[in-house]
């Protein structure tokens, strides 16, 4: 175990009809002028955006409205936001949705107090110093948002993805209420699902030696995933397994499961391009890339993907550690298929001859590499890319 | 699933020499005038307290001592240290040790702004309005003091031993350095295994229908206390076992394995007149009392203890469950018996004449009752009492 600190400030407050509370919450944080950034419409009709209003209502705080994000969020908003939260001294920023409201209300948030570009935060130019107080009202389990310390936007004219860490984009006051996430499409669901595995993956494979207890709890929760993921997506109104799935997202991506764990990211690295280019969903890159770089990466570390066979997959232990660990992986990009999920790149429209672009967009380091698990060179993510196109 | 709100202020600092960032830590927050709070001897021996205390001045941090603070810790060195805190304006408590040096800083950091006896906390006719900041550095691993809401002190002259629970003494920031654990002697290492699967089994137990995602997390913490329990027992200088059990114990009592879930707490509530009036150390009484209220309530949820005995406890999934759960709690004892643990109240010199007024100082709610799982009545506690005595 590496050592580590850990500190999670944010204010959960999780359950049915959660979001009645959120002018309360914030009133208890001493927040009275907020700008709500929201998306496309199902927030609208569904009542959930009036209902907030009224609870911000209620407590005597103001408010602004920022609508329109769309999925893989985009610049655009970003920059009116800043306009808007500028002009009319907003003191903090709510997200109400899923990622990527969240994702751009975090923009926003640390956007207002600089006085540069806040793309340049996105392109490691600068460093955040300020932000103002972010919340999350989450509405889509699936990309931990709601209490991560991370932000990704797509800077649309080139178009480049990028994400942004820093704890200062930590949410203050995250509002969960699962019976938000009862009408989100079958197929978002199931993105969601594949997203919140995928943030336990980067974490989980890792060289860091002597994580029992780190490895226990990322099995613990990836094993629930599996199992209330497929009753969610099949029973669209079962409390218990969207309750299950919206706690688990959030755990998946607070480092509550990873304390003194090197991360990797590397497979996050090489699907953010997918979704750039081909507007592919970000879990949906994550489904099909996933299997594709368990497998290039199988032996760096058999044994470890042996264990990930056998506590997490429910494959049987036997002799032969490498074989078993291959089925651990079958199994996986089983149960993605049977969530619907899509197991080939070519799903997204990417063809051979659009690799090498790919392969270029990818932020490596000064070595040329990404991640950490086992570094991927250019010619590493060539080959992942090449086998998912089958 | 419960509704819930979830929030763990507390910043830690965990790893290999993480004391020596104690002053660096309290000057991030603030902090300038510290009263530490310490038992008798080791911390002073070890060197330990000196290099707080150089870490403290190289930061400008001024600090009075209130050494002493014995196990099951009593009221005395509380209205001293209100007395001191007092005098000069000492502006946060730290905890430098185990549970007893830590719930002594957090008797004294409600006490100093109250006008009345702190006692009254603990007997609940006073609310905590306001307490000082507590910091915690932990050199045993048992108790989950060290970010945890709770307080436990024994007012020596009745005697009677009770808690306090209340969000305003749960630590800002947390000190854990696993390696300060090695020289803790191996059967109270044995206590701090039993008291912080305890601190699990009172909120595993539960009646909460839909807690797949906690228990996986519980039975996930559970099965590493058992396994690097062992291994840090007879591996003195052992890091990667007394990491994992120092953490551990901490995810142990901070409620991140049990959101959303009813707790118990009837099993702690019958130990602590065993150490009030026999002066039994507190993981001592929890590991043979457990197994015989586990027993005693049984048939309350035959399908829960079936569960805990697989999951936990590896006993072989078969068909009759009720014989399975049995054999699961006898393998806890026998577990308890391996680190060395004592399985008989007799140990203490409890007699069997001495149990009534042992049930009589156990706190009951209005119904006379204690806990939440399957609530004990007087004669249940007797029942449970007289079965630990054999």
């Amino acid at each position: 175990m590496d050592n580590f600190t850990f500190h999670i400030p944010t204010r959960f407050v999780f359950g049915k009809s959660a979001e009645m509370q959120t002018g309360e919450k914030l009133k208890e944080l001493g927040l009275k002028n907020v700008l709500i950034v929201y998306g496309t419409g199902s927030v609208v009709r569904s009542g959930l955006l009036d209902r907030v209003k009224e609870s911000l209502k209620n407590n005597d705080i103001s408010f602004m409205e920022l609508g329109g994000i769309v999925p893989n969020p985009v610049d655009g908003p970003v920059y009116e936001g800043i306009r808007i939260g500028r002009e009319n001294n907003i003191d903090c920023v709510l997200g109400l949705g899923g990622g990527s409201a969240l994702d751009t209300a975090k923009a926003i948030a640390v956007g207002i107090p600089y006085d540069g570009d806040f793309w340049d935060f996105y392109m490691d130019k600068a460093t955040v110093e300020e932000a103002l107080p972010v919340i999350s009202v989450l509405t889509i389990a699936a990309a931990g948002s709601e209490s991560s310390k991370s932000s990704v936007i797509t800077k649309e004219d080139i178009p480049l993805k990028r994400g942004l860490n820093t704890e200062k984009i930590r949410p203050v006051l995250a509002i969960l209420n699962p019976e938000l996430t009862y009408t989100v499409p079958a197929i978002q669901k199931a993105y969601g699902i594949a997203d919140m595995m995928a943030h336990i993956f980067e974490r989980y494979f890792t060289n860091t030696k002597d994580v029992l207890l780190t490895d226990e709890l990322c099995e613990a929760v990836l094993r629930t995933m599996i199992k209330s993921g497929s009753k969610m997506l099949f029973n669209s109104q079962d409390y218990a397994s969207h309750a299950d799935i919206m706690w688990a997202g959030t755990l998946a991506h607070n480092d509550t499961l990873a304390t003194g764990r090197q991360q990797d990211w590397s497979c996050h690295g090489i699907a953010h391009g997918i979704s750039a280019r081909f507007g592919a969903a970000h879990g949906a890159t994550l489904a099909v890339l996933f299997p594709f770089w368990m497998k290039h990466q199988l032996h760096h570390d058999v044994e470890r993907f042996y264990r990930f066979a056998v506590k997490v997959m429910g494959i049987d232990e036997q002799e032969d550690h490498e074989a078993a660990a291959i089925e651990g992986i079958d199994k996986l990009r089983t149960f993605f298929d049977s969530l619907g999920l899509p197991h080939s790149l070519k799903t997204f429209g990417v063809t051979e001859d659009a690799l090498p672009e790919l392969v270029d967009d990818v932020k490596l380091n000064a070595e040329d590499k990404i991640g950490f698990f086992n570094p991927l060179g250019k010619e590493d993510i060539l080959a992942i890319y090449k086998a998912a196109l089958n």
